[in-house]
């Protein structure tokens, strides 16, 4: 049995992680604390949940892997500390997805607190780094969005079967726990509930990050809010390179993730994706399908497990040379 | 004080069109009948609801128009007897949007079953056929994706602002209320609540439509079922001409509906129109973004009023020589 | 045309009361103002929508009328500067509902902040106090709980159709606008949405001013927060008086309200009254069963209308002999 | 590793068990099938999902337990074959709730089929029937109202806590899916949606299963019907007897309930129990206070894990004689 810390567990991604390892048959989750320093302890909320320990660095030199559910901005010191004791991290914070310290600037809005970790973060988009993260010792987690994007458009990227000059939509929509546990009148029920909204448009910060995996700033993504908890399901339109059908786009994909037990991408003739089929899964579904002189995409994840605490899981039983698909539904 | 009758009164548009009417100054419903030939009346739902009468063509002689709420296939008998008997008509289904009855029998998957009244259907999107709706006897009553799509998109095509070979991507999502009061897998509590899906995909019956009114093919349209009751929000991409900025698309949508009531296009940097703004009123919302290479357009209507029932109600309204706004929230 | 002022207009009571004034033909919001001193004006949330002023106490001098939507403890202030300047006013606020000072102060936590004014003030639920709020300067509009189980309750304590001694069971569940326009633990969307609870179980606020205005604390009041924006439903458990019938306690409500405009009492063998019945309107939706040896009385209403700003426009069109009904739906 | 057959498996029962038995260590679903004679098997509804089997009584010999997840009166005739096969039978229908045939018919309209079974069926409410359930052939698994009111009610009544005389309020509300899957108005997304509403008063198919139970009409059921999927959270009023505290009542509750993993009855001071707290799971959280002259109990279970499959599941593995517990999250 392997020990792991969840530092930040009281938010989404926190709470999920510790659902997630209730059921893990070899890795148990021992220190469970805030993110904040100085914060106090938090007695659990209902009857029956954890109590969740004041921050203490120390504690992380007794477990073999170090989970991150905190603030962009706020990883950073913690990593230092647990790679200094030699443990295996998973940040599911932004700190270590951009590769360019500028880029992070740019983005997040103020200097990198940790510049010298860039060069060793491995971006654990598990199905295309497998061999990096089980070598890796700080892996970044990739954002929601990121996650329900790339897997459908990275095979067709490298495989060359898109117009290399036409642009990608990128058209996708997540549920508000996306939005994270913090009160705020965008998550007010009010504003959510029998409600929806494009936002960020022009301007997210997952942008950088779709662009950089995908080596490619052709990409233009637009978030919207939808009313619903968990899940986002991303719309991709792309132009197919000269020749190439839809059919040829489908296979591709098909074949790509033949093997992999957590991408699905459907046959000819099924119906869409939705939400429900991978609500509470660490799954991602995919479908393509002609229409006019565009490829439609779609593609679903859970925003709370695929697209977080369950691709950090996937990760961690990588790093710590567990079967991969340990404690994941 | 005018009078009009409402066929199909049971269903959601029938029902909306009964709340709009009854804050009418000037328009009053006196017949409210089922659409079924051999129907029996329908007593109130809920206590002070209105009583369905059973179907009598006779009774359409005592109005003065005619609006058919009725699914597609069933508005055209209808019709002919209103349009004998000299009724002003305003025909909420698919009966008679598009042109070419072998565009209809391709759509709808059977013959049309009036061509010979098709000539005289002037397509009712108010804010471009003010003029033909005001002389018209038959008014087919768009549908609601194309209005939240056309609403932007035709004055751009119009005055030539988009690269003329690139696609328009309309990815749109509505509420439940788009599929109607019958029940059905689709609209199943169970299959809509914290669920979300594309359909339709490259094949759903308003893509014709669309694509005759913007005199294009080029426009590829994805619509998916929010879990919601009441709305569209329409996410258009479009690539703009060489050397047309997004401002300047939104300048000229900002010019083109200056003077139209409901149409409101909103400045740069205002936020984003919601679902929440149109709700229960006959509003368009557009906003105007730019994004990476393309420009990212957003419409959103309630799919009930402006997508249905109101912008009827506004056909009605010329029709008989009322003030358009009459009624009309 | 008269006039009115809104004070606290950015709330949900505010602007509810700003959409319902839209339509009154004789009643005309001129002075829209914020409820905190020194805050400043707000800019319309969206296009088309109303600018808030900042709160200037000698606007009040201007209008006919003044609606208090502040805060319990806010109003207090407002309303003295408003009754100097002899205007009307109507209280959305728990300011006035409690007549004895120290039940005030029990209740909300702090000495009444004008306990010389309790005297002038009249509880407006309007189906009962209609000849009182008529010659009123001052009227405490009810809570939104106490509105929907004061209204079925108060002819049957009257008839003396209850048995005295047997406790009243009033099981309450409400949408959360009724908790208010602000941030919260409470009404974020991933704490309301496909969740459901009891709270201030024993402890509710409502409780006290429902025992005021029935005369008796045998009432079990308990309120619960529904994942629903508007309405509340709530379910009433009576033991009648020996001999007295289910039949009979329907027969009563009905034959007390059947003139009036905004409540209606189901006949025997029709459905339940369901939120959406009462939803965006004025109206009191009830029934009455018999289960075993008790009665089951359910009562709908929409907590926005009838429970806030309708009933509060009601009152207001009393005070300044205008039609009831005026603007309402 | 035994084995078991679920028969109906395209409900939400069924799937649910499916789901359970994804995850259990000694128990297998080896047979799958629909329980309507003659129905064709039904393929996937989604990419990933079992094939449902046609309904084949033979199979039943190969399994050591089998779940009747079928409509009442299909049930018995499952039950007779797979009991002749000397297997154990969990039937989650409400064929063997009631032991009066007599009541049997007034309840459910038509004659009991097998009313030569009653005899032999244990009414599977684990909590206060584990040594009769290790024994039966043949267990009634609980309705999901009974089961939210009596795990509450039965160590009240049994430690003569209450009131003898006094009526007991049972106001509960669920979620949808506690109407199953087939499609219906009641359940159409536009009729359930920020709605809410009660039914069946006075005479709801769970009451005389209750009052059986419970050993007294006295209980005044009363269920509505929340715009949510998953739970019931059940609102009880109870007069305690001369002498008798809200405290009393709790520490009975606590103390009965205390080595019971999957009851947890919460301290004095702790919040409501939420659906949320049991959403997934299979617990039942109690709460109890002094509210005047009552006491009010909530009890919020899952109504497809504990009012269903995981009750079905916990009385299974008692019958086999698995660790109670087994599979149940």
């Amino acid at each position: 049995m392997k020990t792991c810390a969840i530092v930040g567990a009281s938010g989404y991604t926190g709470r999920e992680l510790l659902a997630l390892l209730a059921r893990h048959p070899r890795l148990r989750a021992t220190v469970v604390m805030t993110a904040r320093p100085g914060a106090a302890p938090e007695p659990p909320q209902f009857p029956g949940e954890p109590t969740i320990d004041a921050l203490d660095l120390a504690r992380l030199r007794d477990v073999d892997g170090v989970f991150l559910c905190t603030p962009h901005g706020a990883a950073s010191a913690i990593a230092q500390a647990a790679l200094a004791a030699d443990k295996r991290v998973v940040d599911l914070s932004a700190d270590f997805r951009l590769r360019d310290p500028a880029n992070y600037q740019r983005t997040y809005g103020s200097a990198h607190p940790a510049p010298e970790l860039l060069g060793r973060a491995v971006y654990g988009l598990v199905e295309h780094q497998r061999e990096r993260v089980q070598q890796a010792q700080l892996v970044a987690n990739p954002g929601c969005y990121p996650t329900s994007v790339l897997l459908p458009l990275l095979p067709l990227l490298q495989g060359r079967l898109l117009d290399a000059n036409a642009p990608i939509v990128a058209d996708c929509k997540s549920g508000t726990s996306g939005a994270g546990k913090a009160v705020s009148e965008r998550t007010h029920f009010g504003n959510v509930h029998e409600n929806f909204l494009a936002y960020g448009v022009g301007t997210h910060r997952h942008a950088p990050e779709i662009w950089q995996e995908a080596g490619t700033q052709r990409i233009v993504f637009t978030p919207h809010l939808l009313p619903v908890f968990r899940g986002i399901l991303s719309t991709l339109y792309v132009t197919p390179a000269a020749g190439v059908a839809a059919d040829a786009i489908r296979s591709a994909l098909r074949e790509r993730y033949a093997r992999e037990p957590f991408v699905r991408v459907y046959e000819a003739g099924t119906p869409q994706p939705e939400l429900r089929c991978v609500q509470h899964t660490n799954q991602c579904h995919i479908a393509v399908a002609a229409s006019g002189p565009l490829v439609v995409i779609t593609s679903a994840i859970d925003n709370l497990v695929k697209g977080a605490s369950g691709q950090a899981l996937q990760n961690m039983n990588l790093m710590l040379s567990l079967p991969e698909g340990d404690g994941l539904p």
